[in-house]
């Protein structure tokens, strides 16, 4: 689903012509078919003659290998990104100046390239997790190919995100596994018949025993991070038995409150707004001086809706230019800067 | 939502005509501006005179009020309804054979009548909870209406209707809570921003803090329910952080294979096909026979598409006509009614 619709995207929206590898010659027909590649290369090797961007899409367990397997095969110019949903594995195993760790958070229940769209990035954050080694031209340049598929591309560190991912991606699902057992279950004994589930039931559980491929991986590569999420909501439910025991309305009502406000937050959190601003920072050039600006900005929710590098002639120095949505995110970018110790200016 | 979705299917697809009353003379007026009655009454003896059917659209808490002043404004002839999210404690408190409780399983994080949609109801279930003393004429119009408004009537009791919304409503509205607060709150510190939220968390947290001034009398209205609910769903958290900590890769796809079947099982059950069969089943004239008969059929997970009532001139007995989707729904209707001691014929 993922590897199908970067390259529909990339060849709809990007202008990209796309070339696609797939160890199963099956599925090598299929995208073909399907319009998701240009070429389907017979080879590793071939997909990748003279690529600019390789994006590897493969569960989270075989994701370092083949990702070493794509940067052996690549040329010294070929940026390599993943898309696997857990990343301090893969980011702490390819220290290679072209690899930047990556995962688009869109998706479905549906797996497979049949199901690829054009549109499933729309408006999605994909995050960016550079490493210490990371170029930044590499960086600039799937940072770029990420908005043109109509993503928001966002730096953050690989341990800060597999953190969050396990509160608002995994620890969901363990739920919705656990919501269906129950519901199919224990409720009601067998002769009595399932019950009949309504809309909310519906949404928490549309990803219950989602595809075992991808999940069982997900689940093992960032167990230590997932238990304490999951100590932390049996710890909640607790309360909130306890809340129910009491028979408090007071207290129920500002429990309920609190949630409401919660959700608000997180879904304004998810929107940009305001006119666009450029501005410029000039930074020594040296490694990692774009991811850690990047990571700077990600961190304080900043987000950038395009950039571009500028190096100086004789690469001792050059300059970054940020797109921002908003004066206040413009106001934060100075301040950020001026943190690091980078000359900023407005253009 | 609810109740001017009622009025707004019942004008549209019953034909019916509605009135409508509210406390507040401004939703009464808005009501009226958005079709959603024919017309706004000024008084519920107005808005009750000469009516063959009463939906009472309140909150849980005062309920059992509001349908004993309406079953004594009403006719001897008016049967009167409800569509509150619990239903033992209405049912208990109203002996009335012109009384049958409701619940339709559908709605959304959307209140008020600005909302009200006359689709809102289509394919949904739509439980009815009769008490021993509801009549079974009052609870085959309700039931024919309940259809013509695009739903599938299913009788259950409302104990059985109450533990098992705990399960697939009330415990997704708690977990929903659990999500966002930790979300929000507890995995990062106020300074690295909020995270982004994919598809599958803004799904589980559609509900999340839903309206107070419903959602806290259904938490109260049903506690008792909700903890053994919350017990349940804490102790499997803790067999799955079990699996998850012995990090055993066949168990793991094991339980997740396990929520999958139980998912496509649940989804399955709300499905019905087939073409439509008419049964005919002979019953004494008592009270409560159709009331008995409709729980059997639902306890067995049997839809009943459409039914009617032929009482014999003499009023000693009757005909309930049943129309039903599929052959072995009918072997199994043709199976309970047997057992219950009541001819059967295929029409």
């Amino acid at each position: 689903l993922i590897g199908g619709s970067v390259g529909l995207a990339a060849r709809e929206r990007a202008g990209a012509t796309v070339r696609g590898y797939d160890l199963d010659p099956a599925a090598r027909a299929q995208a073909l078919e399907l319009g998701v590649v240009d070429v389907a290369a017979g080879s590793l090797e071939e997909a990748l003659d003279d690529a600019r961007v390789a994006v590897v899409a493969v569960p989270v367990a075989p994701l370092p290998a083949v990702v070493a397997e794509v940067l052996s095969a690549a040329g010294p110019d070929c940026a390599v990104t993943d898309v696997g949903s857990t990343k301090r594995g893969v980011v702490a195993a390819c220290s290679d100046e072209r690899f930047v760790g990556g995962h688009p958070l869109a998706g479905a229940e549906t797996a497979g390239v049949a199901h690829a769209r054009g549109d499933l990035f729309e408006g999605a954050t994909w995050y960016l997790t550079p490493g210490p080694a990371s170029g930044g031209l590499f960086f600039e340049r799937l940072h770029r190919l990420i908005g043109a598929l109509g993503a928001q591309p966002v730096a953050i560190d690989a341990e800060r995100h597999d953190r969050m991912m396990a509160s608002v991606s995994h620890l969901p699902h363990v739920l919705a596994n656990v919501l269906v057992a129950q519901a199919a279950g224990a409720v009601e004994g067998a002769e009595e018949g399932l019950p009949a589930t309504g809309p909310s039931f519906r949404d928490a559980t549309r990803v219950a025993g989602a595809s075992n491929a991808i999940w069982t991986d997900i689940y093992l590569s960032n167990r230590d991070a997932l238990i304490e999420r999951i100590d932390d909501a049996m710890a909640r439910l607790g309360s909130a038995r306890e809340l129910l025991a009491s028979g408090d309305r007071a207290a129920i009502d500002a429990w309920n409150d609190a949630a409401a406000a919660d959700r608000h937050r997180l879904l304004d959190a998810g929107l940009v707004g305001g006119a666009t601003h450029e501005l410029r920072v000039s930074v020594p050039n040296r490694p990692g001086v774009v991811a850690q600006i990047a990571l700077e900005l990600g961190r304080a929710g900043i987000n950038i809706t395009d950039m571009a590098l500028y190096p100086a002639a004789d690469n001792s120095s050059g300059v970054i230019a940020l797109w921002l949505q908003g004066d206040d995110a413009v106001r934060r970018v100075e301040a950020i800067a001026e943190g690091l110790g980078f000359p900023v200016a407005r253009a």
